[in-house]
């Protein structure tokens, strides 16, 4: 008890600022982190934008300063907050956290760290539970746990759809010339599952009868196989929402536990349900 | 009491014939008003049709005349013989209403308004009602219902994959080169959104290998996607189907509140539900 | 009784050798008029391809003759077998053997008159019956029951999507340029089908940013569209499977009726349960 | 009994290496010839592709002469340590593993015998098995359950929609030129497939008016079209789930009966429950 009486200074202040939502400073926080994330997806969109990019490169470039010490500053708050750091650096977020806030850095020493930048629009994520989007969150909840049980039916028909496209892939490389876009057997392989999936970029198109023959087979079969995955989505949503009906209290509570972060308390709960330390 | 007494002079009259479907009057003033409906929007289409506006120009222009006056008659007729007009002109029929009147005229003083056209199409939703598609109407609220049930679970669902799109979009930016289309990342998005939802135009397509890779990852992804909602919308279809037998009374009746525009009362109502007006 | 003794002489022979499929002679005409009825589709596609009616147009043309004398003689063999000949003579299959039968005769006279071989597709409709697949028909029938249940459902489905077409491509029209294929606003439209069903040609595509990002929201919106009929041919499916059970007597019985050519009699009937004639 | 003490010599301990997977040499080779499969899928590939070939010819021809002799070894272990081999030889897996043994052999002997190699990719099921991926296994077969259910169906379902498409493609090759692609009929019900199962290349697209309106209607039907056989399958996925709770002894068991290669026994099973043989 002694322990956390100490820790309640201002690590805790902080620790209620960033991982909570319930205090009129910890909303504004929460604000301004969502603003700063969709500005700084958005600043890496303009920078790719030639036109954009040549009048308005100083601006540009300030802003994303301004993000980044923004997200450095709240890296680092993260990390002093919390009573145990490792756990949140080598969580979900704390890695997408870390990689958001590093490219610019980076790209001072090494050329190519834009690749980075990628995973920033991960942070996006976070919007769900800074918005106290708790009906999403439920919602978002089922739907992963419908796809989570169907997760080895999928498995099994991916693989036997990829199996498929290897062995069509090949037939169609076999018979349709370079001309047609069937140069390697990957690119045939390729080409069969832009058919399979009925995307079609029309890039690759067979010439010959019989490769069209064969596409048109490869066609219905896709349009045939399209019909498993949702079946099997489809009986595992009504299994779930049947079972819904049981469990009917919802996680609301956005408190996130000092010590290990964990979250969804119960809103009585005065000591966390995973490490057992005080909230 | 007496105030509907008075109402009921020639306000009421044309109130039966343009809000009610009841009687012979009322039956052909819905006849034409869906016949101009429709001519308005053809209209619209063949003068975007430059051989057919070369030709006809004058013809058209003549009848887009024609059409104006009825529905700025129609509008007028509607506001008079209404006892509470604003709820009407800000209804979402009042509206579109309006809006469907106004381009010619606004043609004269401003010039792009024809913008404004593409809202008279929503004028054709009218015809559900027009012509007593009672059973169909019902059809349209169950569907109504079963998507509003679902909105919560679609919008995390869409969230979600516009988060990949942004994603898959980035890296892909980063992989293929300008000469594929590729140009900016969000071109890059916009291609990765084409493939997801399987529409694949192919005017940007992958010409890497490893670009050509990713893009199957996201064939087969955007494949198993689609599964997702399907699912959602038939299992919300399945409850509404087994709550159906139990509220049997659809509502089919046309008239239309004189004051407040409500519609769906019971045959023997004689006072509105909403606002609790004579009928 | 008396009329039905004298008419069964040789008519009431060509009537079971036609019309039923029990007897050895019936089931041979049954699979000489399948094997025809597949020469004649395949006789139309060869002459369209040039090469080959370069080669053996004198073959094909042939070949065209025999099966047109064939269906002529089976066509009046039908009439004169039959009690009632005008009721076949305006049935479903009497217009199409009718149609199947006279191009050949017509292209001395008409031209233009290929336009009805595309009807002789439709004889192969024939072979579920004739290859007496019994429970292939009852699939049939079953998916024909459901398809019919969400009629009304999936026709307000088609008509909104329509009126968002309309809606969609008239927006198009005015954000985008001739060159990038959108012309007209019929044309607009078009395109708009084509991406909100997923086909995406690729042949008209948006240039402008613009319309890109509204070329993306119509796609989401196709992409969550598609999930409506699955939902509603699912649930119905799903309520047929249930009520299959007890009406368990599928119609197995291939003999028509001679005077009316109602099928599906039972087994052990000697009268038409339409007509009341004797079988 | 006798004869199959006499068996449990060196045949038995083969035959407990190749075809089972409970010994630590057993599971060795299993996962050596996962490897050796997964290799002689991607050989193929790679020596399709011009470039790799160029480098790496003599490297990729070496690997393939392992890849032949391994499989060329097991093949012939694999007839040897079972007691009835014609039953291995002609069951699904025994033509499986002899096409992908030979076609390096027949390459000195036939041109053109590498449509061969394409039968390879079929070995990738075996890792089903190998992997003791009972679970996947279960999934798969309930899968395969749930789909053979539905396949009277979905036969009649595609047969329905190939007679659309030879209709529609005429219809389609008498409307539009030969400049649009619609050069022969075939070419035409080629195009009239591509639409209807919204895979859309584009490489053939409607020009005229008339030829743009069915083109659409041909869409918004093969849009509705596709609900059909998900709608079958998710049916018949619900019932099976339904039934799956009834019968929840899985077959885990690995042990194949060397006599006739029977799968699936019981546990405590001493007797092939097939051909009744010891195990």
């Amino acid at each position: 008890m002694k322990e956390h009486k100490i820790h309640s200074g201002w690590k805790n202040t902080i620790h209620e600022i960033i991982y909570e939502a319930d205090t009129p400073l910890g909303k504004l926080f929460d604000m301004l982190l969502i603003f700063l994330i969709v500005l700084s997806v958005v600043l890496v969109m303009l920078e790719s934008v030639k036109e954009v990019d040549m009048h308005y490169h100083k601006t540009l470039l300030t802003l994303e300063w301004v993000v980044t010490i923004f997200f450095s500053l709240e890296y680092i708050a993260r990390l002093i907050s919390i009573k145990k750091p490792w756990k949140y650096v080598f969580s979900f977020y704390g890695i997408i956290d870390f990689v958001s806030t590093i490219p610019l850095y980076l790209s001072y020493i090494l050329a190519g760290s834009q690749v980075l930048l990628a995973v920033r629009a991960f942070r996006l994520l976070r919007i769900f539970r800074i918005l106290k989007l708790v009906k999403f969150m439920g919602e978002a909840s089922q739907l992963k746990a419908a796809l989570r049980a169907s997760r080895a039916k999928i498995a099994v028909f991916i693989y036997v759809v990829l199996i498929l496209s290897v062995i069509m892939g090949t037939i169609m490389y076999l018979i349709e010339s370079d001309e047609a876009g069937f140069t390697s057997i990957p690119r045939s392989i390729y080409w069969t599952i832009v058919t399979l999936t009925t995307v079609g970029y029309g890039d690759i198109a067979p010439q010959t009868n019989v490769g069209q023959f064969l596409a048109t087979v490869i066609m219905i079969l896709g349009y045939g196989i399209i019909a498993v995955p949702t079946g099997i989505v489809t009986v595992e949503f009504s299994k779930h929402q049947k079972g819904k009906k049981e469990n009917l209290a919802v996680h609301t509570n956005t408190q996130a536990c000092p010590s290990c972060t964990a979250e969804g308390h119960r809103d009585d709960a005065t000591n966390c349900y995973k490490c057992g330390d005080l909230l």
